[in-house]
């Protein structure tokens, strides 16, 4: 059991909010449905952002009535207007979104570090009030390093991740936006990391192939969750050249082969993304749902 | 120094051995120039196979006579023939070929084991006393698993590196051929392996994602060897399903992020294999190649 891994599936969400096409939301519903189907537990199925800012997640309440029971489903809420949308949909799991770069939170959020504290301190509060059995994670993004403003001093996304935690999120994510860090790194920041590691997940990106190695490190030092998105789907508009999040199917692959059960079929997982991938027009930048797809054919 | 890692590039022999499409000998040997610039410092240019198996590899003796100075290139040689071959040409470093699984060798090389490793006691005899400053590596493919026989036990696989460095080769390659172990799988065969570290170099296939982890567990093991191809072209014709080694791009990325100086320039490399990808009408399948030439264009 010291060895049971979660996996938080953002795919739906992380993995959807920069293409240029929009899934329609009948599609989007049957993606998480044949995620849960494949046995994950925990979906980031959306976000309540403002549909003028990401209009590929305008439909989320729509999406949010149509998601299946027996999942644990979250949604990112970018300020309280999010929030109380919401809340009005039932939602009781929350993400909130901040970074360890300044300059990439003016960019990403049009705010600073404090001030998106400021606003999460507030979301928090009214969410716990609303929803006191809920859960609520925090982003930091940018954690290694910042497409604008380079390498980021582990202190600094330690006090980022403090801080967060300090306001009283269940869980911090910690994330390699730009898919930069080597397994050298988690280490350099777990060492400065003043929270325990029950508290954070890990959110790689494989943009230069180096996720897997990381979530092994990540593993070797205590940590037991980590974020994912089925058929690589992702990257992040705001970050010149970073390709797609950790594929799920890696994570699994990696840790079924290790010895760690994840409850997972990978087969339906290899599956699960391929009719949005088609509408996308992209090909499954999976390493192992490739070879799963080619195996089964 | 400690720290330092050899690269053997083998995109020239491994990664075109299988592809349909043949490629002229004058682009190979740009193909090698390119590598060689870009700062590899060993290179395996092909192999003294007889043109009627690997007819993509046909050329070896013409593309050797046009191989730069300066850089250690060695040959892979299946057989005595081909070793007279190879000798003619001036080569001075040869690779020979078994694998830890009868079924792997019976498939791929129609021979046993046993047989194989007969006949590499006879070339290396004649290699040593012909060029006795010569170097030899000896291939154990199919280290983990086996594309017929399914896991291998490590005691297995020791056992064939054992007597591959016992017949005087100076380095065993450990292949994971079909791209599946888990860093978990290294330790093991480690702790079972009964050859130091020194003359041991890994040769990771991203089948399914799991090569630069794998290469981050040998590196803390002690290993300072690894085989990669630029641009990761390659896998096996014999191992369905397999898709491309371990890409030199991949690699170099995550050892220089980790501290360790490999005086490649990850530019040139990334550029390196484009002109090969284009005449075989592939894509990069290397993570890192893709972000760098992004982030050029």
């Amino acid at each position: 059991m010291a060895q049971m891994v979660r996996i938080i599936e953002v795919g739906p969400r992380d993995g959807l909010q920069n293409e240029k096409l929009t899934v329609p939301t009948g599609l989007k519903a049957r993606f998480v449905a044949l995620l849960a189907e494949a046995g994950l537990q925990e979906i980031e199925a959306t976000s309540f952002v403002s549909p003028k800012w990401v209009p590929q997640l305008g439909d989320a309440a729509e999406l949010w009535a149509q998601l299946p029971a027996g999942t644990l489903f979250s949604a990112l809420v970018p300020n309280l207007k999010g929030l109380e949308r919401a809340l009005e949909c039932g939602v009781d799991r929350i993400a909130v979104f901040t970074a360890a770069s300044d300059a990439f939170t003016h960019k990403n959020i049009n705010m600073s570090i404090e001030e998106s504290l400021a606003v999460f301190g507030e979301i928090l509060t009214v969410f716990r009030s609303a929803r006191p059995s809920g859960w609520a994670r925090g982003y930091v993004s940018t954690a290694f390093e910042c497409p604008y403003a380079g390498r980021i001093d582990p202190e600094a996304t330690a006090g980022v991740v403090g801080r967060l935690a300090a306001l009283g999120v269940d869980e911090v994510s910690i994330g390699d936006t730009i898919g930069a860090a080597a397994p050298k790194e988690v280490r350099a920041l777990h060492e400065v990391l003043g929270v325990e590691p029950s508290k954070v997940a890990w959110h790689f990106h494989d943009t230069r192939g180096t996720a897997v190695a990381n979530v092994a490190q990540a593993i070797e030092l205590g940590y037991r969750a980590f974020d994912a998105s089925a058929g690589g789907l992702g990257g992040c508009p705001y970050a010149p050249g970073a390709g797609g999040n950790l594929a799920t199917e890696d994570l699994v692959y990696f840790l079924e082969r290790s010895g760690i059960a994840t409850g997972i079929d990978q087969h339906r997982l290899a599956r699960a993304s391929l009719e949005v991938l088609r509408h996308l027009g992209r090909e499954p930048r999976s390493k192992a749902q490739s070879a799963i797809l080619a195996s089964c054919e």
